[in-house]
C-alpha cells in the first residue's frame, strides 16, 4: 500500500477498493501514516466522494478498530436512537426512559456539543455528579439490568474514528455524507444494537439544510444499518426553529424532565413519540402505529419513564434530587428578554444563529478547553407560525456574562422575520425512509 | 484570519482573496498551521484550481518569503530558462554558456531530479567538484562578472515554496497548474532576471501530457511572468520521445560537451537554439529570428560556448578535464544491448517509463537518501519514424547494478512500438505563447 497513491486515485475522483480504504486507515489509526496525509485524503474524499461500497468499507474499517459490544444476553430487543444534531434537541433524554421502561434495551453511546449544537452528554452532565464516563463492564451491566446506560465514547469504542474526526473537525471535512455516515454507524454497531432509528434533521438549523442533502444522508445511514443486518429506518424532521422551547444544558433537561411528565411542548413530544414508535414497532413487527404511541405516552402519564429517569440518574451518580425539584436549580446571573419590533406572524427563525448565540451565552464551548455554565441559554416562546403584538417577548437569555448577553442581544434582531400573512409551516416530521 | 474558514472556503470552489492566501502561507511558513491543515489546502486547490488573481497573490507571497536577487549593476540583459521537465532535457547545460558568450547574464537557479525526469543539477554534479551550493554573493559575482552561475535553490531563495514543495510531493497535489506555476515563477522572479523563457514540455514523457494541460501551464506561467514586469515567452515542446540520445547524468553531461563541440543531435540542437533566440530576441528587440539563431551557432563553430562551460566548471571547483577527455571518465559495470523483436518504423516510446527506467538503473534517487550512479543510464539509439530491422539495436543500458539492469531489461519490451507505415511525428517545437 502507497499512501500517496490512495490519496492520487481518490483525488482523481476514483473509487477506492476495501483493501485501500482498510490499509490507509489502519495505518493511519496506528500512527504510521501522519496527519497531513490523512486530512490531504479526507479533503479528497470531501470533495470527491463515496461510493456506497466505499462508505461501507470505511464504516467497517473504523468499526473493527475498536471494541464491539455484545447484548445477545439481553433478554428484549436491544436497539438505540441517533440524531444528526439540532437546535433543542433533547429527545434522547425522554426516549431513553420511555424505551427502557417498555422492555427495550437501550445501550446509547452520545456525544458532546458540536458547532451550533448541543449534545447530550453536556445536558446529562447539568445533573449534579452525572457520570457519562462509565467504563464497559458497569454499562454493560446497566443495560441488561435495567435496560439503559447513557455514555460517550469510550477510548474503546471505534478509535479510528475518534481519531479521524479530530482531523475532520480542524481541516474543514466535517460535512461530508460518507464521512458522517461511517463515523455515526460505526459507534452505532458497536453498541451491539438489533434496532436504529435515526433522525436526520433538515432545515436552517441542521448540519444538512436541504431535503436533497438530509435524504442523501438518511439513504446512506440507513443502507450501512441494514447491510449490518440491524433494522434500521431514519425520519426527516423539520429544523427550521428549535425543537420544544428551551435551549441550553439545563433549561433542556428540565424541559426534559417536564416532558415526561405529560407538561412537554407538542413538537418535542410528537417526535420522541415518532422515534420511539420506529422502534417499539421493529421489536414487535404486529404493533400498530396508534398502538405504539399510544404505549408511550401510557408511561408518561403513569409517571414510569421519570421514575426511570430518576433511577438511571441515581446508578450513574447523579443527584436526583435536581429534578425532583426543578426551580431550585441555580440560576444564571443575567437575564434579558427580546421583544418583537414589530406585529406580525412569525415567519422565520434563524435556528443556527440561536445555536450559535447559546455557546456564546456559556451554553457551549467555542474551543474544547472552555467551561460550560449549565445555566445559560435562552427559551424561545414562540413557534413558526404564531401572531405577535410590537413589543412582545419572544426570546428570554440567560447568562453569567453579562457582556457577552449585551452582544448576544444585539445579533438577535436579525435573527427572526415576520411576515403579515400566515406563513407556511414545514412539517415537523417530513419524510420516513426505510 | 481562521485557517479553517479558508479551507471550507476553497473546498467550496470559492476564490480566495490575496489577503487570505498571503496570510495563511505566512502562517504555514512561519509554522503557526499545521502541515495537515496546509495538505487539506493544498488537496482543496489541487481540485478545484485557482483563478490567475490567486496565483498571482500565491507567486507573490512565496517570492516575498525569502531574498530576491538585484543584478540592475549587470551591464547586459539579464535572463533565464526554464523547462518544465522531461527525459534527457539537457538544454540549461548548453544554452547557459552558448548565451553568456553573447552578452546575456544567466543567473540559473536549477532543480534536481523529480519523478521520472532528471535535474540539471544531478547531471552538472557528474563532473567531479562541481559546487551547485555556493552562497548568494559568490553566485551574485560570477553572474556579473562570468555572466553566469549554476546553483540549486538555496535556503534564502522562496522557502515558503521549498516547505510547500515538500508537502505537496507526499500529499499527491504536484500536478496542480496554480501550485506549479506559482512554485516556478516564485523562484524565477526571485532570480532579478529582465527576460525569460519558459520551455513547456508536452506528451508522455512530461509532466503535462496533453497539449491542452501544457497550454494552459504556458498562459499561466507567462501571465505571472509578465505581471512582474519580465519579458516572458514559452514554447511548448515535444516530449514524445527523449530529447537527444542520451539519458542519465554523465551521458547528457557528455552529450551536450559534444554539442558544443558541433556534434550535437539535431533535435537538441534544436530546441536549445529556438529556446535561445527568444531570449537575445527580448535582450534585441530588432534582431531576427535567424540571426539569433546563427549568432549561437558561431559560438558552438567557433569553440567559445564550450570554452565558457569549461570555464564555469573551474570557477565552481569542477573538475574541466573530464569535459576535455570524455572518453575516460569512469564507465559502468553491466551493460545490455535491447533490440527490436520485428521489423518497422519505430511509432512510439513510452517516454515515461524510460525516464524511469533510468532512475532503477541508477541514474536517480527513488527516496531522497539513495545515491545516483553518474555513469548509469541508456543511450536510445533511433528517433521516432526512423526504420529498424528485426534484431537491430535499439537502446543500450548501464549500471552497476546487475539485477536493476535486468529487471529494465525485461520491462523494455512494452516500451516500444512499430508499425509497418511511416508513422506521422510529432512537430519538436508545438506552439509559441508569449
Amino acid at each position: 500500500m502507497i499512501p500517496y497513491q490512495i490519496i492520487e486515485k481518490k483525488s482523481q475522483g476514483k473509487s477506492l477498493s476495501e483493501a485501500e480504504i482498510s490499509d490507509f486507515i489502519k495505518a493511519y489509526t496506528d500512527g504510521t501514516i501522519p496527519d497531513y496525509q490523512m486530512s490531504a485524503l479526507l479533503m479528497a474524499i470531501f470533495i470527491k466522494g463515496m461510493d456506497t461500497e466505499e462508505t461501507l468499507a470505511l464504516t467497517k474499517t473504523m468499526l473493527e478498530s475498536g471494541e464491539q459490544m455484545d447484548f445477545s444476553a439481553a433478554s428484549g430487543f436491544v436497539a438505540d436512537k441517533h440524531s444528526t444534531g439540532g437546535v433543542g434537541d433533547k429527545v434522547s433524554i425522554l426516549l431513553a426512559p420511555i424505551l427502557a421502561v417498555l422492555g427495550i434495551h437501550v445501550p446509547m453511546i452520545s456525544g458532546r456539543g458540536l458547532g451550533h449544537s448541543g449534545g447530550t452528554l453536556d445536558k446529562l452532565e447539568s445533573v449534579p455528579g452525572f457520570n457519562v464516563n462509565l467504563d464497559s463492564n458497569t454499562w454493560y451491566d446497566l443495560v441488561l439490568n435495567q435496560h439503559v446506560g447513557l455514555i460517550g465514547q469510550t477510548g474503546n469504542i471505534c478509535p479510528a474514528d475518534k481519531k479521524i474526526y479530530s482531523l475532520r473537525d480542524v481541516t474543514a471535512t466535517v460535512r461530508s455524507i460518507p464521512l458522517i455516515s461511517a463515523s455515526i454507524m460505526s459507534k452505532k454497531i458497536a453498541e451491539g444494537i438489533q434496532g436504529l432509528v435515526l433522525d436526520v434533521k433538515t432545515g436552517n438549523g441542521a448540519f444538512m439544510q436541504t431535503l436533497e442533502d438530509s435524504r442523501t444522508l438518511a439513504k446512506s445511514l440507513v443502507a450501512i444499518g441494514k447491510g449490518y443486518g440491524i433494522k434500521t429506518t431514519a425520519l426527516i424532521t423539520d429544523m427550521n426553529q428549535p425543537l420544544g422551547y428551551a435551549i441550553g444544558n439545563w433549561f433542556e433537561m428540565k424541559e426534559s424532565v417536564l416532558g415526561l411528565q405529560g407538561q412537554g411542548p407538542a413538537d418535542l413530544m410528537d417526535v420522541t413519540y415518532a422515534l420511539g414508535a420506529e422502534i417499539l414497532r421493529m421489536a414487535q413487527p404486529d404493533l400498530s402505529q396508534e398502538a405504539a404511541i399510544a404505549m408511550q405516552e401510557k408511561t408518561v402519564s403513569d409517571g414510569s419513564a421519570f421514575e426511570k429517569l430518576l433511577k438511571i440518574v441515581e446508578l450513574q451518580a447523579g443527584d436526583p434530587k435536581v429534578l425532583e425539584d426543578l426551580e431550585a436549580y441555580p440560576k444564571a446571573k443575567f437575564t434579558k428578554v427580546i421583544t418583537a419590533p414589530q406585529s406580525g406572524y412569525l415567519a422565520q427563525i434563524d435556528t443556527m444563529a440561536l445555536g450559535f448565540a447559546g455557546i456564546q451565552l456559556g451554553a457551549g464551548r467555542r474551543v474544547v478547553s472552555d467551561e460550560i455554565n449549565y445555566s445559560s441559554g435562552m427559551y424561545i416562546h414562540k413557534k413558526l407560525g404564531e401572531k405577535l403584538e410590537a413589543g412582545e417577548e419572544i426570546l428570554t437569555l440567560y447568562s453569567n456574562n453579562e457582556a457577552a448577553l449585551i452582544e448576544v442581544a444585539d445579533q438577535m434582531v436579525s435573527v427572526f422575520s415576520y411576515s403579515d400573512t400566515s406563513p407556511e409551516i414545514p412539517p415537523l416530521i417530513v419524510e420516513r425512509i426505510e
